[in-house]
């Protein structure tokens, strides 16, 4: 890059991200789940500062907010950046918003350094990303067209289908399918949080994302014999959770032992799960993420071959979703404005879901992390340094300036 | 004993048995909870049998039933013979209904062979045994004198307290105290099944119990760190189910390594509990049971060491209640009629908690056993071979006798 690199303004974003914040504010967390009157109050905070920052606002049938800066040359098709403002029940201040207000800073520090680009850009919030009602990246996935009208109809909460709650917010989701690939993309740039400790923990200040890590979901069933815990001495017992221990601590340590794959297991049921009753029953979830599908496929042969030698134990499959892989013109673009600014970088999968991933399926995209501290996420203690926050506007604003200049 | 034994008839116990069954019989097992349309009708039932049996019948206030045949020397304390008739939910039909109909089916028998024994002799079924509403024993502990007016005001469901359940069903809640102690008790004998598989796997037919367990309660809390599944390496995680499954392992294996003791881990909860967050804090609650309270001293403090072994583990102290040992005089008469019908029998401790734990407060008690098939209770599975819940009929009857001429 010859190109001077523009500054964003700190203290602004900083300001912007706590106003954001005590919408949906509790006592323990924020809570904005899509389509509540938090989340209505949300966008429309977030409009505001689009129109402040002279952007076109626009608002779709399922609640994705956008604001357009017109380019150089109109009719190019448009990058766009940006993330969601919805959150996890009791989450933090910075998952989504800080992609959504990080796109908003970068595009306030391009009116002020007088660039003009020849694509048009585009911020975006996604709506339901979080899948507070069961459906995560709904928002990217009607952008990208692909959502059925069934998944709307769904009942989601008491007798309120999805659609009746978008309604109530004063959607007209109906529409929803003219909101699907409206116009072409050139490309799509995601600033969020890492979300993780690896940025921390190598004192890095940037992740290039090289891809969104496959995932497959299964559980692990153990049969025992339920029966009375004071009348059933222990050489007669058949009890399905000491014979599940061991396996839980096989997935941990055959995972930890494998490269680029975790595997983790979040939830025990034990049947009947009283105090006073041997366990009849036990399932484990299991769920492996990999960007290397082959690396899901060892470890999980591997587990299944360890079920298979326990006794009454199997391995049930689940939920399978390979890896989506960020592109190389996006990446390149962001570490060409990390080489040029000297910012500590490192390439990484990314290990959690996010809207790039669905709009990977039609056009360029590529994603940036800035360091979580102590790696939490989905919770009040989520917290990333404002220079860091500052730091990946500033990275996400020059990327967009160096990709509009290399994408067709 | 040089007097003859007295014979039951078997046919008329299993029809008896089977009619009792068919009151709350669901399409999965009985469900006969304390105060329910179902205990009402089968407390009427019962007594119906017992004024066949030329009892006279009596019901306190908290709904125990007692059916009485007169000795020769009324004025001589009763020798009582009972359990209880109300089920778990989803139960079977001969944990508890068999002490009852085995009392009556005894006393027919007495009557039958014109046994005049100089005690009162009394058949009782003793209210709410199984805790269906949390209140385990009750009526055992009533007739003790082991429950204050608390206990019946506490709320059990919907707003009803449990005094307003018993009003319902026709009780007189208010005059409880007047069913504690109303007149003296020369002893005690509980027929039950043995809910465990020890005299069915030793091929005997009669347990004698010795006592019934202490039990001692607690749990064992882990704490790790709740992260995201996705985006925390293996080597970066402190998974508090990773750290608790060698001590669910070690629980198992030192509690079969010691003899006359049992340890069961029954509830296992994950916090946060999802398929994509490594879990955070796990609770495994612990219950340890043996006749001999230094055998689960030993226990809990080998247990207390590995736990405080392991990082961020801590064993919190529950309930603990001693063992009850049953009484010489009982055992012997129970012996005597064993030896002299050439019944296989052992000498063996109660795992499970009973109405004669809380008669032993008060009178020499006992208690007797016939074979559960693989050991099965508190489940519509439950069986036991009506040739071996006649034979405890029979040894119940002929104890009676035996302690009538031992006793005071």
């Amino acid at each position: 890059m010859d190109r001077r690199l523009i500054e964003v303004n700190q203290d602004r974003l900083q300001r912007d991200m706590q106003r954001l914040s005590r919408i949906g504010m509790g006592e323990r967390g924020i809570t904005r789940r899509s389509y509540t009157p938090e989340d209505v109050e949300a966008r429309s905070f977030v409009a505001g500062l689009m129109q402040e920052a002279s952007l076109d606002v626009r608002i779709d049938a399922v609640g994705n907010l956008f604001g357009r800066r017109q380019g150089a040359k109109p009719d190019l098709p448009v990058i766009m950046v940006g993330s969601h403002i919805d959150t996890v029940p009791q989450g933090g201040m910075f998952d989504g918003a800080l992609g959504v207000l990080g796109g908003i800073e970068a595009v306030r520090a391009m009116n002020e350094a007088g660039v003009c680009t020849e694509h048009p850009v585009e911020v975006v919030s996604f709506a339901e990303e979080e899948g507070a009602w069961g459906s995560g990246t709904l928002g990217s996935r009607v952008f990208v067209g692909d959502v059925r009208a069934e998944e709307l109809d769904r009942v989601v909460t008491g007798a309120n289908s999805l659609k009746q709650l978008m309604l109530e917010s004063g959607l007209e989701p109906d529409d929803f399918e003219n909101a699907a690939r409206p116009y072409p993309v050139a490309g799509y740039i995601e600033l969020h949080v890492e979300q993780g400790g690896v940025l921390e923990q190598e004192r890095l200040q940037i992740g290039i994302v090289t891809g969104i890590v496959g995932i497959t979901r299964g559980s692990i069933v153990v049969q025992g014999k339920a029966n009375h815990a004071g009348t059933t001495p222990m050489h007669m017992r058949d009890d399905a959770l000491v014979k599940a221990a061991p396996l839980i601590t096989y997935v941990y340590q055959e995972a930890l032992r494998q490269e680029s794959v975790v595997a983790t297991i979040g939830r025990v049921g034990v049947s009947p799960g009283a105090v006073n009753v041997i366990p009849g029953k036990v399932e484990l979830s299991l769920e492996l993420r990999s960007m290397d599908d082959s690396k899901v496929e060892l470890l999980l042969d591997r587990i299944r071959r360890k079920v298979e030698l326990a006794e009454q134990a199997e391995l049930r499959a689940g939920l399978a979703k390979g890896g989506v892989k960020m592109h190389a013109l996006v990446m390149q673009a962001i570490e060409n404005v990390c080489r040029g600014a000297d910012v500590l970088y490192k390439k990484m999968p990314s290990g959690a879901g996010h809207d790039a991933m669905c709009m990977a399926r039609i056009c360029p995209t590529g994603m940036l992390f800035v360091p979580s501290k102590g790696g939490m996420s989905h919770s009040p203690d989520e917290f990333t340094h404002w220079a860091d926050a500052a730091r990946g506007a500033m990275v996400l604003a020059n990327a967009v300036i160096d990709l509009d200049s290399t994408i067709s």
